[in-house]
């Protein structure tokens, strides 16, 4: 069973010395290219994805009562794919039954199974693209990425910080103790690896896989069976993850249920029975804050991490680069149409103006460089639906229409000639009206807020993150004082900043193997993307000792 | 302000070496010897104590709006003291102020305090042994080892873990994304430690600062600010420690206030209210299951680490040291009369005996053979009250007298010319009796009960110990095979198992930076000292990067 540990040794070691460096690193290549992934993977890809359209999908073995379906995609009609389902408890007793052999099994073999099933999963990259775009309205390009290589590398993270944490100490030890003149006392101690047990990763649907492989693959290497729950808008992407999952762990001699698909439909959810179920010792949730809360103060004795939302926040001080500054902004406000966690929200700007490169800007001098820069962005439509995608939940475009009368439209949004697309939303707002930007408006909404000074911007957005969350800041200034300043305000509020980003980088974006993802520290969630906190907890170390015969 | 991490970098780099080998290593001798703590330690040691009976206790510029302090001795009368006191409310104000500093000191600078508090405690540990005397009731050489250097070790032991664990990836990095044929991308990365907050360690009267040092030290090194709620039978060996703990601290030029007491009186304990309080983000606690239980749903959003209580197991399968194992059970019954966490309470022995080295036993005759044991040992009344010392709480001679009806009593618990004292108590009953064995008797009262055979016993001390915890587990065979079969089903209930002891180690004894204490993975605590679980939740990364001039 070891033999998936020896064939991917080389991985692991590449893996376990970027977790030291921290610069770039990536296991699974982000282009979708004939030349990486083979000639005909993209063609075999989308057919594999419609080969499964209109059917039931098929899990070998796995626990089902009846089957659940519901997913529609906004590039064509519902997808018609039925999933095996059962009851919280009918799946709770099934991995806690599967998790007597996956405990019992070496770190060596466990971490060779997970390894084994990133790399069936990357190869599926296609695969995953399809499915991963239909099921959140990604446009292709993104959910290659993002759905693909990038969650694939985000697992991998999540196996090698486990593998590292449970190997960094001895597995055996002699304990010798002196005894003055006499002899010394010598104890064998020996120290086996105990998993929590069963463990329920929920996933949500903008997505499902990047934010979902770094619990599953936490959980599963270190010797918990995990039980996938899907948004039910956003199944395949999971399904597809969990039939690789239970593939290689049949050929490897362990049960397939140590994974299983809590699959629903919406309107008839089981999220809630897993997460009050006693039998459910790690839960890990991304989603609202709302149902966050109900998950921390229902999951009972069981170990949550969450990742949820909050209020994401840009400080423009000044800038030697206005238009790289607006092109960087505009994107970031794009891309997904600011369905993703990362997107900025807020953007503070001195109600008096900057400087910049180009002289003196004043307030809507800075805010109209923005939208322009977003008009400039998607002028092309091609290119508008590629950076965009689709809108995922009806809700955001009820959502976008509200937040029209919220302030000054600067930018309107528009739909994108795909079914369920907006472009961004720009309201001009002033900063007294903290009850409109310090809400979350997930989706294409963003508010440009004047503010007294950059200062004020920065004390605003810091306090914004310490109490509504925030996973990103960004701030764009010429000052090393002032930047050093903001550096240490954004810290304590546990936020992430990046500074003056133009080019082809994006406050967006976090790279696996070097940014910390969530930092923990605020309401935007308790856990962080992949640090030593997220997998140590998972399991403990149990000891047998005895004297050593002499 | 890291002179003190220089001063100490050798201290700090032996404790490194020693929790990567997991042998024995001590910082701090267990021997209370002149020569090693110099010729008038022991009386200036009795001196400081003495001047501190019946006056009020000293703790300059501590926030304060009354006195409080009941503390009574087992060996002599009250003590007399009294400490300042404030509500829940003005400590964490007080913790909270002191934080701003305490969070943006270096590493280096926290650390250095951190070795310089424990190397200045370990210099009173002649004061501290008396002061655990005479709030625990222990005999001075146990007060001594136990109280002074034996929990200054675990004390370290989550400095250098809390060490290890914010310096084991870098604090900078450079990303350098390749481009294909355009220039890569080159940002720079900084991280820096965001504390959680103000933590709160809630101490036991067992052992204050056995117990305390870990959460105490643990929250202190990662940049939290602590309030030291001590259990008001035992609030001189924590006001002791936060006393100097204080003096390090603004020597250091750090707030005193980033370390506080939170001292309270009997029948007007302060804790739930510290526990309940919104700002309070970390809660250590040591105590009952019941209250443990209370802090744990009462905690609101705080990381809560827990010590409770369990029922811990010896199983008797067979011996080639009949005398040997005798006198080893029962000295860790009658160790401080079995007021430890880690002290047996049932001994399972098949009910058709064992065999031995003198040939086969009856069920009787082994426990006969441990009772007789227990007397050898406590024959000698001057050692009796050295091992046993006092009860510390009236309480636990109560159950003592109720328990002598739960089944034959096969040793009777005595007096040992000590105020409030009592020898083991050994009730034998029957495996169907689990109602009685099952519950938790703290204090020297243990039940052995007889089973079908071996395997029997080992199932049902495992089940106890998944059911109501256990921190310690026994067993004594001389079969390879069995003895394979209990690590495996210990391993799986999450207690650490000692096997075959004999000679002058004990099951009670857990050693730093060998033995974690505690698995967390049982009801008898939720943490264990000191894993890396322990420390890594305490504190967050926060990021800052930008693109890196060419």
């Amino acid at each position: 069973m070891s033999d998936l540990f020896e064939r991917h040794q080389a991985l692991l070691d590449d893996a376990l010395n970027a977790l030291r460096v921290r610069g770039f690193w990536s296991a699974f290549p982000e282009a979708p290219s004939g030349k990486i992934y083979g000639e005909s993977a993209k063609a075999d890809g989308l057919a594999a994805f419609e080969a499964a359209l209109k059917s039931a999908y098929d899990l070998p073995g796995h626990p089902e009562t009846k089957r659940v379906g519901n997913e529609e995609s906004a590039w064509m009609s519902a997808l018609g794919i039925t999933y095996p389902a059962a009851d919280a408890d009918m799946l709770v007793k099934a991995s806690a039954a599967a998790g007597e052999a996956w405990a019992m099994a070496s770190i060596e073999a466990r971490i060779g199974v997970c390894l084994e099933i990133l790399v069936r999963v990357n190869k599926a990259s296609f695969e995953m693209a399809n499915a991963v775009m239909h099921t959140t309205g990604q446009a292709f390009p993104m959910a290659f990425q993002a759905g693909g290589p990038h969650a694939q590398d985000r697992g991998l993270e999540a196996v090698v910080v486990a593998y590292d944490e449970m190997t960094r100490t001895p597995a055996s030890a002699i304990w010798e103790k002196p005894q003055g003149k006499a002899a010394p006392i010598v104890m064998e101690k020996h120290w086996s690896v105990v998993p929590r047990g069963v463990a329920v990763m929920i996933g949500c649907q903008t997505f499902p896989t990047w934010n979902g492989y770094p619990g599953l693959f936490a959980s599963l290497a270190t010797g918990n069976t995990v039980i996938v729950k899907p948004h039910p808008k956003a199944i395949l992407p999971l399904a597809l993850t969990v039939r690789i999952a239970r593939e290689v762990l049949t050929e490897a001699g362990f049960p397939a249920d140590v994974v299983l698909l809590g699959a629903d439909e919406p309107g008839a959810e089981t999220t809630k029975d897993l997460v009050r179920h006693e039998g459910v010792e790690i839960i890990d949730y991304t989603g609202s804050n709302a149902f966050g809360d109900w998950v921390r103060q229902n999951a009972g004795a069981a170990q949550v991490y969450t990742e949820e939302a909050g209020v994401n926040s840009i400080v423009i001080a000044a800038t030697d680069d206005f238009d790289g500054m607006c092109a960087n902004i505009a994107f970031s406000l794009s891309l997904y149409s600011g369905q993703m966690c990362t997107a900025p929200q807020d953007i503070f700007i001195p109600k008096d103006g900057i400087e910049t490169d180009q002289g003196h800007k004043s307030f809507d001098q800075v805010a109209e460089g923005i939208a322009a820069a977003v008009d400039g962005l998607l002028s092309d439509p091609a290119r508008a639906a590629g950076v965009c995608g689709a809108i995922a939940n009806p809700v955001t475009l009820e959502r976008i229409a509200k937040a029209r009368s919220l302030g000054r439209v600067v930018r309107d949004s528009a739909g994108l000639g795909i079914e369920q697309s907006a472009s961004p939303l720009i309201i001009a707002v002033n900063e007294a009206d903290a009850e409109t930007y310090g809400a979350e408006c997930f989706g294409p909404i963003s508010f440009v807020v004047a503010v007294e000074d950059a200062p004020a911007g920065i004390k605003r957005a810091a306090r914004l993150a310490r109490e509504k969350g925030a996973i990103t800041a960004a701030l764009y200034d010429t000052s090393e004082e002032r930047i050093g300043q903001a550096v240490q305000a954004f810290a304590k509020a546990g936020v992430n900043l990046s500074v003056n980003l133009t080019g082809n980088i994006f406050v967006n974006q976090s790279a696996a193997f070097s940014d910390y993802h969530v930092t923990g520290a605020n309401p935007a969630g308790n856990a962080s993307l992949t640090d030593a906190a997220f997998v140590a907890n998972r399991f403990r170390f149990a000891m047998w000792r005895r004297l050593k015969a002499a």
